[in-house]
């Protein structure tokens, strides 16, 4: 019984050396040293080809490296299999950092001062309290939750939206396509930490935009797929949106000469918002890994039918 | 018995406009309506000339608008006069706000991602968690207690350095001249809260920066008097030092042509960490002249020995 890792080989490495030393008793491989291929009950990928799975005949579980399954084609999965998502504590506390920095730094003025900085211009912006600024995260999942605490604890006026009504303290709740609107409008900077599905692929678009109050932000760390970028262009150049913190695209890296590289409000991450931090992440799989031998629930279980 | 102000006279007509509704018993005049001198009891200032005060013969009390003295010229006051530092909860929650966003900003590499992204570069830097970060706060006050709050929940290893050794929760502290040299060789991220005394000024130069680790980072959120330019200047380009948040200036406006202007690793913001926010500030400044009327202590007495 072992677990095969197939992903960017120098982080299995470290991986391996750490389940190695946590866990001697599980074997674990790491591609494309994969042993006998029948030996494989467990495997922990970013994305994998549609095909990867036939040659595991044993395969119990598909675990995933990252917080989004996106990448792992759910619908070419064999319908039985049970995927896991990641959830370790330091890929929640790498995206409350970052989002707490882009929030920052929209409320703060960080982007215009910079460019007021360029032109040598010195220019006093009014210092607002965080209470006059309106957070409004899509999205109430473990990271979410986690990233509206972080904001409410600087008293931002912080809002959710998901499918079903959080309930999360200090945090106005919405549901539902029918409450999105109303949501939108009172929010000045929209975070967007949706799982990316069917549903909410291209959610970030002109329509969308159109209903946000004219000056708002969007921060894009959910993935590269739920933004229309011409939308998002269009907004900014209207005049419409202020400033887009991008760490996610389409395709990444992002090509040379997408207008994203050089817009001077589009403030671009290499998709680093937040990373599994691999200590912690190896003690998330061997957990799982134990509880699935054990038959007790695994923590990130995907709902096949929902998507995440 | 009247209070008068003398600072921004746009910002005197806000203070003016809430002290009539909060505090109607008290006569509160925008300079230079100053009224009759001998009616002045409270002056409210940011900066003063030496011989402004000998106008009023009946003086009790000289308040700051912000909360560093420095401008008032304490050596030139008469000895018995207090003097009264802004404490109220407006200027500190923007402090911490300020300096958590420049933290995180160093911490996960904004201003490094910046650049490259001007250069069209997509390149991915390491994620580490909070506690591999080093944070170090000079100073000790209101500020920087705040500050380090802020900074401990995000899981930044802090420190704090004061002349007498601080004591705070999950925060390690060093005392006097004796411990600065071990407090800065483990600070990845110093900030400067410094008040600005005789003791202090100049205190960030050629010495202090060799004393940091190498790559370190300088947030000078004090007074520009705490820092000799031309020295940090030097540690930039030198490679010693990596980045420097800089919000206040020995002359501000800063001049045109000066190098901070220009410097790729110089972020520059216009004495915008903090601004004193009118709404509370006029209710410190009510109850600390009821305080002073009742005989009770005021809050933000200055001691004149100390200058801070």
């Amino acid at each position: 019984m072992a677990i095969l890792y197939k992903s960017d080989p120098v982080r299995g490495a470290q991986w391996a050396a750490l389940h190695r030393e946590r866990a001697p008793d599980i074997d674990f491989r790491v591609w494309p040293d994969s042993g006998d291929s029948a030996g494989v009950h467990y495997l922990i990928a970013w994305s994998i080809a549609p095909d990867f799975l036939a040659q595991f005949p044993n395969l119990e579980v598909l675990f995933c490296t990252g917080a989004g399954v996106d990448r792992l084609g759910l619908a070419n999965l064999p319908p039985g299999l049970p995927v896991v998502r990641m959830v370790e504590p330091g890929i929640v506390e790498g995206m409350g950092e970052f989002v707490t920095m882009a929030a920052l730094s929209l409320h703060r003025d960080a982007y215009e001062y910079a460019r007021l900085q360029a032109r040598g211009e010195w220019k006093v912006l009014p210092v607002r309290p965080a209470s006059a600024t309106r957070v409004g995260v899509l999205g109430a999942g473990v990271l979410g939750r986690h990233v509206l605490g972080r904001l409410a604890a600087f008293g931002f006026d912080c809002a959710a939206w998901s499918r079903t009504r959080p309930a999360i303290a200090d945090v106005a709740g919405f549901a539902g396509r029918e409450e999105l609107q109303a949501f939108l409008a009172r929010t000045d900077v929209l975070v967007c930490l949706l799982p990316l599905t069917a549903d909410t692929r291209g959610i970030l678009s002109a329509s969308l935009f159109a209903a946000l109050p004219r000056g708002a932000s969007v921060v894009n760390v959910g993935r590269g797929d739920h933004l229309v970028d011409a939308d998002l262009l269009a907004a900014l150049d209207g005049g419409h949106l202020a400033e887009a913190v991008i760490d996610v695209m389409h395709e990444e890296p992002l090509p040379a000469g997408h207008p994203f590289w050089s817009h001077p409000r589009v403030h671009l991450t290499p998709h680093i918002a937040s990373e599994t931090q691999i200590p912690t992440a190896v003690d998330a799989l061997i957990a799982n890994v134990r509880a699935h031998r054990d038959g007790r629930p695994m923590l990130g279980l995907v709902d096949r039918a929902k998507g995440y």
